[in-house]
């Protein structure tokens, strides 16, 4: 079987800490080219935009849009009309709607679109899951508070409508969320702080609940300094399991009994090449959807104005 | 066959306007019971809550809420843990999320579960539908304006988190257009104007499009005085064809060529009758989450207070 042969769209933060040493480590996937406005990677063919990289770039057959969700819906829709697979990076959109046409997209040409929860991939999601599965859950709460100066330096379409703010990290703490509990959650109320001169909240506190009334509550904070929080607490029948720094540590009543390092890129692109086998996809809006009802029935308070 | 014992929850007063009078002229149908906090109707049991209405109420079959969105659930997931069909109001939820777990109990237990979309069973809806099924659509445009102290008058809970503000009357307009269009649509960018003590827009600017990339606009306003607007009208390559009077009349280029009066309620009852003798249901979120989606991608202004 040949490789994957991948173009990175939109060459950012995130492509270059996670996306290009994930492929390079990852059996079967082939970085083939990047289309960015500015960046680029030396030895890589380079093209401004899609069109350009699947006009005259050389061959592919798969695009990694690590581009800000405002501009990803359009770029996945050019490239799946050229017939190619398609990775997006979370979230998956900037509305939910946005996605069906797209998957239809992808089912009629028989090719991959691939919605990524990288969070999804941590070490302990799956050995969380697994354990929560034989318990009566009593709670659960989330604590997500990173400082957005460090995460996201500069990264001015955060802030802008469609950008989420404090739900870009928040999402993947919903996206594990949604992994590791046995039901469906919905959110039941939210308030949202918006800073003066944002589109999007610097801080989210949420209520979740399920059909049986699981109490589930969410702080997500950008402004965050010194430590900080990826963390989820459920109190069970038989014990308290935290899952902490964002997936990767998993433990029981204090006892770590899961800390492996991080592979989620890794294992993202293994997943990407197994589904482009067949052209399967793998669309799971749960996540997106939760924020956008966040946005939907949320208080919104003014605070302080943010200056990067 | 007997008739459906309807009991009908939350006397405000779209029940007043409209389900009484509806459920009244509907063969197969039968007002039952009311249950509100404060309202009543002369005859006809009254209970304070719907837990009440179940425990110590004659015995009905189903149930409409016409409670404010941001109660809807609990007592959908009630009235459907009792054996009963529930018929919703809209919006049918404040998020799109907690719809799953309704529907989900609907079918376990063979009750229908029935969002319904009044909007969509104006006389002129489905004339337009097939008139737009053979043409090509070049664009569309909503101008759906209301006076809310005409038509909301005390309403509070519309301007709550969770209430919608002018989306309350907008989603009618995007019920139909998902109705009357041939492809599925999404929001592209929204502009919010929210009054700056309340928490829902009082107005809003929407772009939507589908996958062919079709143009189309809407506009939301309750602050309209005078003439009241409630018109759709889309530019065709065979004219144009406008749905006016909130769906009621149609017209391609300026003549009308249907013109009924509107049985909207009267037609719910109508399918929820025949839904409830198989327990199948009908949720159609589509409107629900382009509100969602406005909400999540759209720009917020801040505007005048509004004062009811």
């Amino acid at each position: 079987m040949t490789d994957l042969r991948i173009a990175i769209v939109g060459f950012g933060k995130i492509a270059r800490d996670q996306h290009v040493g994930a492929i390079a480590a990852v059996p079967g996937a082939t970085l083939a080219a990047v289309a960015s406005r500015n960046a680029s990677l030396p030895e890589l063919p380079h093209f401004a935009t899609v069109e350009e990289l699947l006009e005259k770039g050389p061959p592919i057959d798969a695009v990694s849009l690590c581009t800000p969700p405002q501009v990803r819906r359009a770029q996945a829709a050019t490239a799946l009309a050229a017939g190619k697979h398609v990775m997006l990076e979370k979230p998956p959109g900037t509305g939910v709607a946005e996605l069906d046409p797209l998957i239809a997209m992808a089912r009629d040409a028989k090719r991959t679109l691939f919605a990524t929860w990288h969070s999804r991939y941590a070490p302990a999601v799956e050995p969380a899951r697994a354990w929560l599965a034989s318990r009566r859950i009593k709670s659960v709460h989330i604590n997500w508070k990173e400082d957005v100066r460090v995460w996201h330096p500069g990264q001015a379409w955060i802030w802008e409508p469609g950008g989420l703010g404090v739900f870009d990290p928040g999402i993947n703490a919903l996206s594990i969320l949604t992994r590791i509990l046995p039901r469906p959650v919905f959110v039941t109320a939210a308030e949202l702080d918006f800073p003066a001169n944002c589109q999007a909240p610097i801080a989210a506190d949420l209520k979740l609940t399920d059909i049986g009334g699981l109490a589930i509550t969410a702080e997500f904070d950008f402004r965050q300094t010194g430590p900080q929080s990826w963390d989820i607490v459920a109190e069970t029948d038989q014990g308290q399991m935290t899952l902490s720094r964002g997936g990767r540590i998993m433990a029981i009543d204090g006892k770590v009994v899961a800390d492996a390092p991080d592979q989620e890129y890794r294992e993202l692109y293994r997943r990407f090449v197994k589904l482009a086998v067949t052209g399967a996809s793998d669309v799971d809006l749960a996540p997106l959807r939760l924020v956008a009802d966040a946005f939907l029935l949320g208080r919104r308070n003014i605070v302080e104005p943010f200056v990067d």
